[in-house]
């Protein structure tokens, strides 16, 4: 028999449903209420709601609650240094049976491949994942990507069924100016969600950016920045990161009447934070301890996201949505307590159930070996052309660094670090081409007194970028990540100290993410106990070869002048 | 300068707006509050909301309300016997800015030639007009309809952009127990809005409907029914028809917490009323009246309606969303004082702007001439064969009839009309492809004393329809109605005492509404003059052919028993 015709035999009570919840206490987005009543399953969807269902299997839930599966509006899967079914294996637990990913970083490793590989390795998963296509790949010309996403891909992404809509559009000056590129790249995804991504864009611009065909942003830190937005029709995406921490202060802008346009977000976590905190679990009950009623806490997570991005099967347990929900029992915070997902129980008490996810087969060879990187051929030493040089000036918790002018420490002619003044060398290596291309540059606020540390997650280009005390540490930490295929690395001397393999794209692992929260914290740990103060030294480096951020940074081709938009000389 | 170029550029304030709206208090249905600040227009689109901006043309609101233009949720344009440029015409000064419509009384005639009229009568119009496809066309094969719409039109519609959804699908039964005609046509219409036609369906069979993938209702006639559906995910459309009014009982189903999912609509309003008491303009106001907070019920007729379609360039007063917008005074009660649509001011004071509309052009060839028969060569003798008939007992506003048996008048063998029983003769005769299929029978209820009604207004399959006391009137109506090319006619013997003449498929005119308005209450009065005790007598004899309302009902195929679903013996 068909799917639908099953199904419908089951709503009707006529055939036993796959399985039956009875019980429970449902929460009804659409109506806001709590609805005692049975949930009937079947081909993975909700076949009815109500009494007098009969089922193969039928689970007594005795009262407790059940709410449809949360939703993360947008999220850097990359981020949690985990390939999409550890990824899954991580939040689905929690309650997240669905994200809205933006395979940004990948997508800058390996270009449309990059992107393919993602949607094809959630294929199949228990999570329900929605692409979005990365719209503004790479960032910059000023630095060396390892793939393109173009109009035309956009195009062919949509038209193959690959990309939902168009992710997060990072270029604001670009749509707001009509910058011909940007404006061809949102025309591609007309009548599909476009994602915003506007930080501090207000007033005229702001009206720019939205009559441009923008339709959301998760860039807001100011509530007063979350309410002009929300007013002129961008769906507000509170984001809860490890590094963007915004949820406490947007909430000051929720109101009854605008919650139905406020979703949830994670975009990017690290691993440690996933497994330590959750995903947008962790938001719900949050936002409900700082009093936004519950019900509404889960719209903002379930209805609200599945309406914005055009999900019709998502959000609500309702006839013909997908069964994936979970049940838990505190409505003041809710914590999964069993998790189905399109009908099948993935997970209980915090734990994936055995055989919801197929292990992973061998690395996919479209993001496989992308770290052609050879130290041997690199030369490291600057040659001291001025007594004056630009350094970059990292401070805590900040991705925006300082352009310092420092003097220069000179060693037989060329400039060096100076641990005494905290002053590092940096090196940026080009590692998707084999162009062997080396930025070479200065930098301080990152600590370390000895050794160096070195690394393939540096946005957005994600070239080899590694910070050091002397040139053979740094020599050692980058050679072992590019022999690890990618990944992270801490060196003392020649001597490895500690390593993280990030294997797959260089950006993520095929491991389970405890294992890899585990291997991260030991390299963050690592990297502190070489010297670094900061609370994630490989956080911190990821972000200084990232050259669209004021105001000094290096990539590949060399120190970018930010507010100048060009590079510029190391030397003054 | 290209269109969005343009636009941004005067959103920058860059450029001065085509017209700028200044002091003007917004109604922002997306944060439920009032906005005090100047719109700024350019290429037919709001281009931004502020201050500061300069305008070729500028307006001075004074402190004036304005608010997104009103969509009607569901309306056949039809029922207002006007053709898309003078239904617009009558409903754009109202504040009307937006109709979704299903043509599916001109596509019962015309098919889908009928459907790609309403479309292409509708281009260029000021009202945007977003077709639904007929999604039961015909009703029944006990009825000869002039068209028919199968799933593969529906594709066809659907792939060149006349269809933008599938209109309500009236035959739930079919849906709920998986006919696989009507899954067929459901599955043409994927990821696509599919409303619903469900009265009084509840519980299991309801979580079928709903399984099968339809989204909204407008049947609901209790709060109690509209609760269950809106906790079920259908969005709820509130009709307010001529005659099927209800508003009232349904906004007791409201609540802050569901309104979202509630929409208003007018399905079939006649002329006369759509003229005196407006559109869905009307339900706010009364909305408001009984209660409903006024922002709240405006979004019930703009965001939320946009939102259920998917229609994001309505519904808001937001950067890149049409400058289709109304002016008014009084928040209690919303009364349309300027309407602009597009940009263009296209209203004032509930007058329509000169030129707004532009005269429409002879009658189209898809729908011209559907009235094809000849009343010359019509029998309308009923030789008696028994003693005993089976007569449709019609009940003052009600569509269901009674399955009655009464004695058979004879008089020269043949069976005839009783007025002194108000037994009046009808006549259900083929006009869509000159087949001259008549059906005979009797009915009870409508109360002419002498003379005879005629049209060809007869849901679904639109046949002519006639009731008269005697042949002779009867021949005289049907001819008239005939020779109009269809209409409506009231005939006393073979004198002709009014007539309105509906020659566009025999369901519409092409003058103004105001004008078949009166025509309409000449036809209806006259009929009221020769005896009979309706309040409209057109429309009771409108719904006397429609074969899928109980009980008993006559189409030109014969007497239909609807609870038997067959054709039956006039006598007994």
């Amino acid at each position: 028999m068909d799917a639908i015709p099953r199904l419908l035999s089951v709503a009707r009570g006529e055939r036993p449903a796959d399985h039956v919840l009875r019980n429970g206490r449902i929460v009804n987005t659409f109506t806001g209420e709590i609805e005692q009543a049975d949930i009937a399953i079947a081909e993975g969807r909700i076949a009815g709601i109500g009494t007098g269902y009969q089922g193969v299997d039928e689970t007594d839930l005795a009262g407790a609650y059940v709410a449809p599966g949360l939703i993360d509006a947008h999220v850097h899967i990359e981020s949690s240094l985990c390939i999409p079914s550890q990824f899954a294996a991580a939040v689905l637990p929690r309650g997240v049976t669905s994200v809205i990913t933006d395979p940004h970083e990948i997508a800058n490793v390996a270009g449309v491949a990059g992107v393919r590989f993602i949607a094809d390795a959630s294929k199949g998963l228990p999570l329900d994942v929605t692409v979005m296509a990365p719209s503004c790949v790479p960032a910059t010309n000023m630095a060396t990507s390892g793939g393109t996403i173009s109009a035309e891909d956009l195009r062919t992404l949509r038209a193959d069924g690959t990309a939902h809509g168009l992710a997060e559009v990072m270029n604001f000056p670009g749509v707001i100016d009509a910058d011909p590129t940007m404006l061809a790249k949102l025309a591609t995804m007309s009548c599909r969600p476009i994602d915003g991504h506007a930080p501090g864009v207000t007033g005229k611009r702001l009206n720019g950016y939205v009559a441009a065909g923008v339709g959301s942003d998760h860039e807001c830190v100011t509530a007063a920045e979350a309410r002009e937005k929300l007013s002129r029709g961008l769906y507000l995406l509170i984001r809860e990161a490890t590094n963007a921490r915004n949820l406490d202060a947007l909430l000051d802008a929720v109101t009854p009447q605008n919650s139905r346009r406020v979703c949830f977000c994670t975009d990017d976590r690290t691993p440690v934070h996933l497994l330590e905190a959750g995903s947008v679990d962790e938001m719900v009950r949050r936002a409900i301890a700082r009093g936004i009623e519950p019900v509404e806490a889960i719209r903002m997570a379930t209805l609200n996201t599945a309406e914005w991005f055009g999900l019709p099967h998502l959000g609500a347990i309702a006839p013909g949505r997908a069964a994936s929900l979970f049940v838990f029992d505190d409505l003041k915070a809710p914590s999964a307590r069993m998790v189905f997902s399109r009908g099948q129980l993935v997970a209980s008490d915090g734990t994936l159930a055995r055989g919801a996810i197929a292990p992973a087969g061998p690395i996919n060879p479209s993001v496989a070996g992308k770290c052609r990187v050879d130290v041997a051929t690199i030369r490291w030493d600057i040659p001291a052309r001025s007594g004056r040089v630009r350094v970059i000036g990292s401070m805590p918790d900040q991705l925006v660094t300082e352009n310092r002018i420092l003097n220069t420490k000179v060693i037989d002619g060329n400039a060096v670090a100076d641990t005494s003044r905290d002053v590092l060398k940096m090196a940026v290596i080009e590692r998707h081409r084999g162009t062997a291309n080396v930025g070479l540059g200065f930098i301080q606020g990152i600590g370390l007194r000895r050794g160096a540390i070195a690394g393939t997650v540096a946005h957005d280009h994600h070239n080899l970028v590694c910070i050091g005390a002397d040139d053979p540490s740094m020599r050692a930490a980058a050679g072992a990540v590019a022999k690890m295929g990618g990944g992270l690395a801490v060196a003392v001397g020649e001597r490895i100290v500690a390593a993280l393999a990030l294997p797959v794209g260089g950006l993520m692992s095929d491991r389970p993410l405890a294992e890899v929260a585990a291997g991260y914290q030991s390299v963050v740990s690592t990297a502190r106990e070489i010297g670094s103060p900061l609370a994630d030294p490989f956080m911190a480096m990821s972000f200084m070869a990232l050259e669209v951020i004021p105001s000094l940074k290096l990539t590949d081709q060399g120190l970018v002048d930010v507010e100048q938009f060009k590079i510029v000389d190391l030397f003054v």
